[in-house]
């Protein structure tokens, strides 16, 4: 993983310095909440992405930092909103902004946020990469509201889960990848690779968030499990176990997943159905079949060390535990 | 008032079609909550500043409609936000979005406004536009936050107060007005004055608000005063009270706008207190002071049928009581 950042380690040094320089909101608490956010916000992976994939395109120029910046942006700015929408109490192991400041302060940060996204969006010269980044965002609120509605459904279909976490996650893998084959010039059909490589890479990585929030650890992902269970979120490990039971188990399931039995208590009961049906393998093989998508669409490009990086990143996404 | 609107009739029926047709979320709710907030919004008088605006200047094209949609969309999604960040269980005499759909929604569907705004922002041709209409988006987050800081400080400068109505109210008047300038092709003397036109208009227009809030009654307004005092907001009234107090009596009146009173009996105290001090009669000629500054502004420009228009509707910023 060192090798791979130390190929742009100089665009993301410059990312890191202007996620906080750009900033300057004439009132002290924004500033202080928004860095707080993004200072807590670690890995820069859509970044990350954006860069070696516009690298590894061909691009050298200065907008893939600025597009750096701008994903980051809306990603901390939809964690902003995300928590006031999902009331929840926690965000990386720290009391969530919203639990600190109410409502008020988070709303209005995330809206400067994406205010500053969008001020940067604007100055872009290359239009194709305002549409892309401005329809992410879009699709990031639709899906949002969309698996609000679809809470507590245990009914939903693969489609309906995939169309959540495209809005969740993928849209903007999406267009950080997108964007990245944008600047690099190549024609329709290597930004078509791209967009299809970064919907991949984003459905693996939401998957295996998915997943960890059952089969994951607080000490290592730094998150409570079964907080999609707490908001009744069907997700893919959910989704695949339901599918194996009969009506009758799914009627009794469906009681034990609806109930307001206490978390800890029905994480462990569900945890010891899933694993009776194999739920964690089956998970994990639905993982590897969008890495797997996801490296052949890598697999067209000639080969370099940018490649190679992206490459190593995609594969960790099967084993990714934070 | 009709003579007004007979005017620019046209161009508004267009904004009033696009503003319902540009919006198709491929989910129902977001559609149902985002069009009932938007036809309960009425005026649209930001369009209609901007619309004449732009006419007066000699602008004959399609983006003062487009512009006029932006316009709207940005005002609509804030009215959501704060809805949010206020928890304002009232908002135009209905029961507020987040009062019926709890915080999830209002927020996400403003985002989805703000979103289908800067998307609209992008395809305009013109630069400065952009820049102008996303500048004024930021302060407007940027000035909310400054007014909950300064919620119940009753120390409050005219500066300050004069930053947070900017942000919550001029900031979009003067964008309406300085891109009907652009639109219309003048020099950087003709824009300048449009942005100080806008600017004025948008203080007397807000402090118009803030007096009603103390003055007004629900039946003409559609809101029920005291909603400033219910949530410790220093607006004008208050501060010119404030001034007019001795140390003993302000220390009084501190405490009585800072205690748990029920608001109806607050209000009673405070409007006595304020008749006793002519604060109606000089809040409204502060009022007139930049009803008078915008009227100036105007009367640089040759006489047409639009500035007539705008003239009627600058003058009736002082005897708006809706």
């Amino acid at each position: 993983m060192d090798r791979v950042t130390a190929l742009v380690a100089g665009a993301m040094g410059d990312v890191e310095r202007t996620l906080f320089s750009a900033l300057e909101s004439r009132v002290p608490l924004i500033n202080e909440l928004v860095t707080d956010m993004i200072k807590s916000g670690g890995k820069r992976i859509r970044p990350l992405f954006h860069m070696l994939v516009a690298s590894m395109c061909g691009y050298r120029g200065e907008d893939a930092r600025t597009i750096g910046v701008i994903l980051e942006y809306i990603h901390t700015a939809s964690l902003l909103h995300d928590d006031v929408i999902d009331n929840a109490m926690q965000r990386r192991g720290k009391p969530s902004a919203n639990a600190v400041y109410d409502n008020m302060i988070p709303v209005l940060a995330g809206d400067y946020l994406y205010t500053n996204a969008f001020d940067k969006i604007i100055n872009l010269g290359e239009k194709k990469l305002c549409y892309v980044l401005t329809k992410a965002v879009s699709s990031m609120s639709e899906g949002e509201i969309f698996q609000m509605l679809k809470m507590g459904d245990l009914n939903i279909t693969m489609d309906d889960y995939k169309y959540i976490i495209y809005g969740k996650t993928s849209a903007l893998f999406t267009a950080a990848c997108e964007c990245g084959a944008i600047l690099g010039g190549g024609g329709e059909e290597s930004i078509k690779l791209m967009r299809d490589y970064g919907l991949n890479v984003g459905y693996a990585f939401q998957m295996r968030d998915d997943v960890l929030d059952y089969f994951g650890s607080k000490e290592v992902t730094g998150k409570m499990p079964g907080t999609d269970l707490e908001e009744k979120k069907s997700t893919l490990p959910v989704i695949l176990l339901y599918a194996k039971l009969d009506n009758a188990s799914k009627k009794a399931f469906s009681a034990l997943f609806l109930s307001d039995m206490q978390t800890e208590e029905k994480l462990d009961k569900i945890l010891r159905l899933m694993n009776s049906h194999n739920i964690h393998e089956e998970s994990a093989s639905v993982v590897k079949s969008y890495v797997d998508a996801a490296m052949e669409n890598l697999n067209s490009f000639e080969d370099s060390e940018y490649r190679q990086a992206l490459s190593l990143m995609t594969e960790q996404l099967n084993y990714r535990a934070f």
